[in-house]
């Protein structure tokens, strides 16, 4: 499929906008596998969700038979703040490769969390807020769930602590000032406020820097344990890709003005968020037989789950705390070493994409270098003038390459790829890759077996 | 005028941008005091500005004549990467502040330089690449100019060097890295590459910390000297006001399709780029007598020029190389206190803007409190969602304070403001409001008095 004439930027009407959440499971084949509770290896309940996520987003976790879920009006309204989000046509980068490929991205970054992360957010906020509670509580890494959160629960008028992993706190001051701004409270994780922090401050005085496990585990005691209270996360869980899917309902309503449809489409996945949320409609259109365009699941060498992982029940916190999930791991232990996409440093994979990938639906996952990503980072700044995010930029190595590989075969594809978020809070990395000082550090074999072996053993 | 069932946000077409800038001296009724030569006292001719800026925008510097000059077809399609920008109608403001009016903001925030300023930038490096130039060179304090003449010249493939103000060049290494992604070359001033600079540093070798004015007689000084090389200013020029007007002219396009009209236009000013680019066709309507919008410039209380600057002829820069022009100045000499809104700290005003405030076209200027500004800025970001940057909040603020009166009075007013940036590398500034540590140190009489005592007696 061919199109000339398409504007640089498509936009939804707000009318057009989506009224519905479509949710994947629906449509999947293969009987989705659900949580076990650790404890008893069964099936988790409601009942056992309930005290941890807010009930209407606990019966959305478990929800593998509506196809479209009514998005609520509070939260469209919001959605129009910054919503539609732009489908690109990157005419500059398609001029700059040489390519007969029609490239299209879909650009989240246009809001103040820096990503998409906000389509969840709001939503996860505002059911908070239905259901009478108090407030929220979440772990940040790098801080863009963590700001996300804030600006919905600063929206919505509800309390916010946030357990910000220390190495984090300490070195991205901008971050939490930013959370802070939005009312919320952050507290350098591990912390003396809850039982779990203590401990790992008690058996490690020395080493406080932190880690997103921890964090979580912390974040889940005091929602547990503290009136009026849940947990809110940000990718990973069903109901995370059921707000997401905003993204790609929006991409495919923005391409038939266009009159195109994706013969490709390529996204990061680290939790599985994103591209969850991008693939949506056309996995739809895929699951019934309408069409097959081809998905890339893009990831870092550092952190290859679905490359290099293994397709089982594992925890989905390093605390094990968690339930178990059926996904594509590199066991729960597993620490990548240091990368700049600190949103692709999971050692799992949302359940929903693991099955699929497992399925062929998801028909290729591809681990990349950071060296070559910030290159084409910096390429794609320079052409299409927006600065990536260095997760972002994984989608786009993996776009360029299909682009060139068009180039070569005379191929005029058309190419869709998810542009999550922008790098200004990641310019450290970016000064590294100007000085040629960026490495990459893929795991070895053996560090994998380790940590895999740590998994449970679960059927 | 008053609207119901306005979208939240609202963009144009692609085919209804303005292909057109629109140039308000052509429509003055005073005589537009010319430019000076400072050792001549005689009006700068085309052949005097012509070493220091491209031709075709030296033409544009002296031109009074023409209401409407072309937009060249590769700025067009640079603009169309991140314009339209948004016209917001302010929903959950109005909401908030239980107010009668209506309120609207321009958003110019949307694209890697985070402001306004890529609007010129982009128009400056394409003339320079029209006339076969090698690259620009410019000064950057804060760091907004510098992003966005990095990313035209980056586009455009010309060299760019930037004398950045030393004490920013170290404190914003972000802003920095940005540059240098786009290709930029960024020197901190003062610096040995230039004349000026080794003899600020001869004389000043305890106090290395730089100043805009040192920046701007490196950058000039450069540009002058080398060869197929110019100098470009993101703000105070004619030019800048030219080409800013797509600001206004997108504003005007975006209000008639929601059928309104504004009775109030807000914008802040330091030199004057935004407010004189965002009123320009309501302007025009009031110099051709078909409308009387209410026009407020909005300065900070510690670098108030049109408050309490005269209106005489000064250098435009604090290292007096520059042509003299007439307008609102407290001095080339004048230092105002530290401001977290960088880009208002400057101690004269752009003589269109200056002659219009003269002759009461503009209605009113109001200086006001940077403490209370960041405190409008933490309500706006909370409710609107959007970060501002500490210059446009200076905007919200009086906007708010309008919104206010109307509820006082029941009025229902259409209010239109500039929001003409993030402030996504303020965040210190932030972090002292909600420290509450801010404070405001407007200049005393006898500071003034002193600072105008150095200008130029010239008639």
């Amino acid at each position: 499929m061919s199109k000339t004439n398409v504007p640089y930027k498509i936009y939804l009407s707000e009318n057009e906008l989506p009224k519905e959440w479509y949710n994947v499971r629906a449509d999947m084949r293969t009987d989705h596998r659900p949580l076990l509770n650790p404890a008893t290896l069964k099936p988790c309940t409601l009942e056992e969700l309930e005290p941890v996520f807010c009930t209407e987003l606990a019966k959305q976790e478990l929800n593998d038979t509506d196809a479209l879920i009514p998005i609520p009006g509070e939260v469209r309204d919001f959605y129009k703040m910054y919503r539609p989000s732009p489908l690109v046509r990157a005419y500059c980068l398609e001029k700059y490769l040489d390519t007969p490929a029609e490239i299209y991205y879909k650009f989240e970054g246009n809001n103040t969390s820096g990503s998409h992360k906000l389509n969840s957010a709001i939503a996860q906020a505002y059911y908070a807020k239905e259901q009478g509670l108090k407030g929220l509580t979440t772990e940040t890494g790098a801080g863009q769930w963590g700001t996300a959160l804030s600006m919905a629960c600063g929206y919505f008028g509800l309390d916010l602590t946030v357990y910000m992993v220390r190495c984090s706190y300490e070195q991205k001051p901008q971050r939490r000032t930013v959370m802070q701004v939005y009312g919320a409270k952050v507290i350098p994780s591990p912390s003396d406020t809850t039982a779990v922090g203590r401990k790992m401050l008690a058996e490690h005085p020395d080493n406080t820097s932190g880690s997103l496990g921890t964090a979580i585990s912390e974040a889940v005691e005091v929602a547990t344990h503290g009136e009026g209270l849940r947990y809110a996360l940000g990718s990973v869980l069903n109901q995370v890709m059921l707000h997401q899917s905003v993204i790609g309902l929006e991409s495919l309503a923005a391409m038939e003005k266009a009159d195109a449809y994706p013969d490709m489409v390529i996204g990061c996945a680290g939790g599985g968020s994103n591209l969850g949320g991008l693939m949506a409609p056309f996995m739809r259109d895929k699951l019934r037989g309408k069409a097959s365009p081809y998905f890339i699941a893009v990831e870092p060498m550092s952190c290859p789950s679905l490359t290099r992982g293994k397709f089982a029940y594992d925890f989905c916190d390093t605390g094990r705390v968690t339930p178990l999930a059926k996904m594509y791991t590199l066991g729960s232990g597993f620490m990548p070493a240091p990368s700049h996409a600190g949103g692709l440093r999971y050692h799992g994979m949302s359940p929903i994409l693991s099955q699929l990938y497992h399925d062929g639906y998801i028909d290729e996952a591809r681990a990349v270098s950071q060296v070559d990503v910030f290159k084409s980072a910096i390429e794609f700044a320079r052409v299409e003038g927006i600065l990536p995010a260095p997760e972002s930029a994984h989608a786009i190595k993996v776009a360029v390459d299909e682009a060139k590989k068009c180039k070569e075969t005379g191929e005029k594809k058309t190419i869709l790829f998810g542009l999550t978020g922008t790098g200004y809070f990641d310019l450290y990395a970016y000064e590294k890759s100007l000085a040629g000082t960026l490495a990459d550090a893929p795991p070895t074999d053996e560090m994998i077996e380790e940590s895999e072996s740590t998994m449970p053993s679960v059927g």
